[in-house]
């Protein structure tokens, strides 16, 4: 069953976060598991892992994310890929709750064509890792984005709280779904 | 890369649709495939692959549906379902567009109440298999239903076929960021 | 994490509670389970997935035995082997407990020369499952036999009890072990 | 098949050991194999492999250690954890030949609430790989550990022969098990 | 390692001798293995697991056929096919030996524009099957074909012999260059 | 679908190639993708990859050769050898249409008892990869060797193309092998 914490402590994201054991190395937790915490991000190229993105000279910069790394102990990098779209939706979805209407493109959000959302995952040689950012303030990016702040989600903690909470029902839903199915 | 179809002829759905190479031996589309089309849905409970619902005598009855077919070369049952789940949330954000705000909960999808969908992914001994189908009409139907009809949706036939280019776009894109991620 | 349950009712054995899904259907439990039950064991030839066996025309029958089925929900059938020597193991060690040892040749137990146990491991085309039978009572089977009542266990609910407890602590360890190791 | 091989030349164990290819490289074994030799053992935690510990500050030393090492090409690290079990099962089982009673716990080896081995298992990019460690002497270790030698292990090489002996029929047999059984 | 065999008993091929075990049941042999026979072939729609000759309804009939079944305990039809090309190319390599030079399109072999071979890979719940065979009289074939007798391969079962040995250590080459090769 | 380049450019290979996104970094193509360049071959121990050539201190050399730089976005390096043979396969046949003879020993191309070739398989932590490099001119070689100019291969892109495109075409059709075949 996958953990789940928010950080107190803010922590900035420079993309050396996104490494194997980076969640029990800080926070104790053993195996699966999704952190929160919010921090500046700035990932330069030479740290980037969308390749597309370093070939487009495209760093991540933003005063303030809302951030979560999710691990799993497993090597299937498409998989983790479907992982971080059910992610991304969740949040999506979350987002209706409190009547902000955002449109996912890949695994990307946007709020009126600001960019609210960096994510990327990636596979180490022991798991595979997802980091999703979600813009609090957006001073200083350096293209179109939007924040929480001004679409008027106050209580971070609490909005992360409850992403992780329906990531971990979405996953107990598909382990039933896979065992509770005849085959043919 | 996934072939799609929309087919004119209508079909009646009772679960022995869902079988390996079904979309090949009456489509003739060989290898991964989706296939939409509409019909009368009437799963009896010895045909039901979900047995939570076999075990709550939870037979499946829809006097009309809009019906996928999905079929996948790859044995992964817990992979199938991320995409289920992906091709739920695309209808969800395709009827969004017609600003018919839908629930999805688990793999189902509901809008106020009533139950839109129904749908299964399993497993043959050579493929994954999903089945999603939207009501279209809903008289007859054992639960509180809703359908495509009442809400609006008068061309099936585009409707279809967007979700499914939609579904093949989103593997494209889960190709590329497969393809486009340095490990760490 | 795998459900355990000891069942109070009687069940006689004869290879056809070995597929896929016996235990939600019997038991009501989904998932990952281990279900220990008492009955008289008696397999024919055409029920027998040992195709050694078979070819020796060598059928299973006890008068009274202890039986586990164990189901998990993953199709490797070699590491369903591994599982099953771990589950062996973890029999004779509990055995030990009582003073009482035996000796394991692959997956069969001995005591004294004399057969304690059966065991098969196999396939569904959704799980992978695993039958141990210990001798209970001995009368009227085909070999030379050992059984619990002889060798002093008396209340086999407890002792059906803790070995699976041991199996699900086993299960957990081997988990954390998978999470907690550097990659090299 | 995997080969075995008890290497006459003593060599210090200090973690490095425990990477791919560091069998054929030394004695020119390809592929799956188990090599034993004696030396000294002293594992600084940064070369140690197991996190807990790690974070625990529990560094490895003994002045002198029946080494295993096992490596298989094959990438699943759970089926490796599997096999690390396995082969703790046969030392503890050719010690009770000798009447020497040991407890198992997970993937250690107690005598007398004395821990008598250390063992991690690990994946490299291409292989996984065991080390198991039975101490020989003890003089000078951080923990209350028991020996070979005073538990009356003379001919060690003999020993280390016996138990890869018996790991090489134990998989063997799985293979056979895994080809002799009708799916269901 | 493989086993191979080359029965001296006739045998017709009806595409029944296609299933898990059949070599197991027939010649003993347990685990992966080729066994080659002749006999007249005559396989009917009803049989054929290649669907896109079902399709076409094209049935498989040689008045006599130097037969090969393979049977690998691994449940990857992908790899299978791979195994196939590598057969059917390993047969060509052998017929350039007696001055033979034939056409390979995909798992086809072709003298002179006259079928030599059929071929097909599949899958059973515990293994994968290759059935290949080659045309050894062509008298009343469906199509042009070309056969063993009239290309002057006269000892049939060195011929057999040949391939599998070939086939064996091509096998173990894979084996070895699995296991030498570092990682990058 | 796996995407294919000739560059212009000349190329020297020094091994340092052969890694994870190299087809990317330098060409642009995205996925499975195969290119092929010529240029100087000069592979220093460090840099070899089979580690039996390393042992007998075997470097590579060749003043031109025409080389090929595979890379598959799966993780299965058995597979990806399988893929070699098959493309050294493919080589050899087209090779037979200029009525050049080459023997296939394993992963190796002779002429006239002169190796034409040089390959290896390997992996990455997010690809497979495979180098095959054919002597162009072989002046200066460490061991006796043929090359494509005195075989008479003058165009060598078209040579490569025609190469690229079958391997393409193979993939394709064992895709469709597994899609087509119902399984028993």
């Amino acid at each position: 069953m996958i953990k789940t914490l928010v950080s107190d402590k803010p922590c900035a994201y420079d993309g050396t976060q996104l490494q194997a054991h980076w969640i029990y190395n800080n926070f104790g937790l053993l195996g699966d598991a999704v952190v929160a915490f919010t921090g500046e991000v700035n990932v330069n190229l030479d740290k980037m892992n969308d390749l597309i993105d370093v070939h487009r000279k495209e760093a991540i910069y933003s005063p303030l994310m809302l951030n979560f790394i999710i691990e799993h102990f497993n090597l299937d990098l498409e998989l983790a890929i479907y992982r971080q779209l059910l992610f991304m939706t969740l949040i999506k979805e979350e987002l209706d709750k409190f009547e902000i209407n955002v449109n996912r493109m890949g695994d990307d959000l946007y709020y009126n064509k600001g960019k609210l959302s960096v994510s990327v995952a990636t596979k180490s040689n022991v798991s595979t890792l997802i980091h999703v950012g979600l813009n609090i303030e957006t001073a200083g990016t350096p293209i179109k984005t939007a924040g929480l702040k001004e679409l008027g989600v106050r209580d971070l903690n609490a909005f992360a709280d409850t992403v992780m909470l329906r990531y971990k029902r979405e996953l107990e839903h598909i382990y039933e779904a896979r065992c509770k199915v005849r085959g043919i």
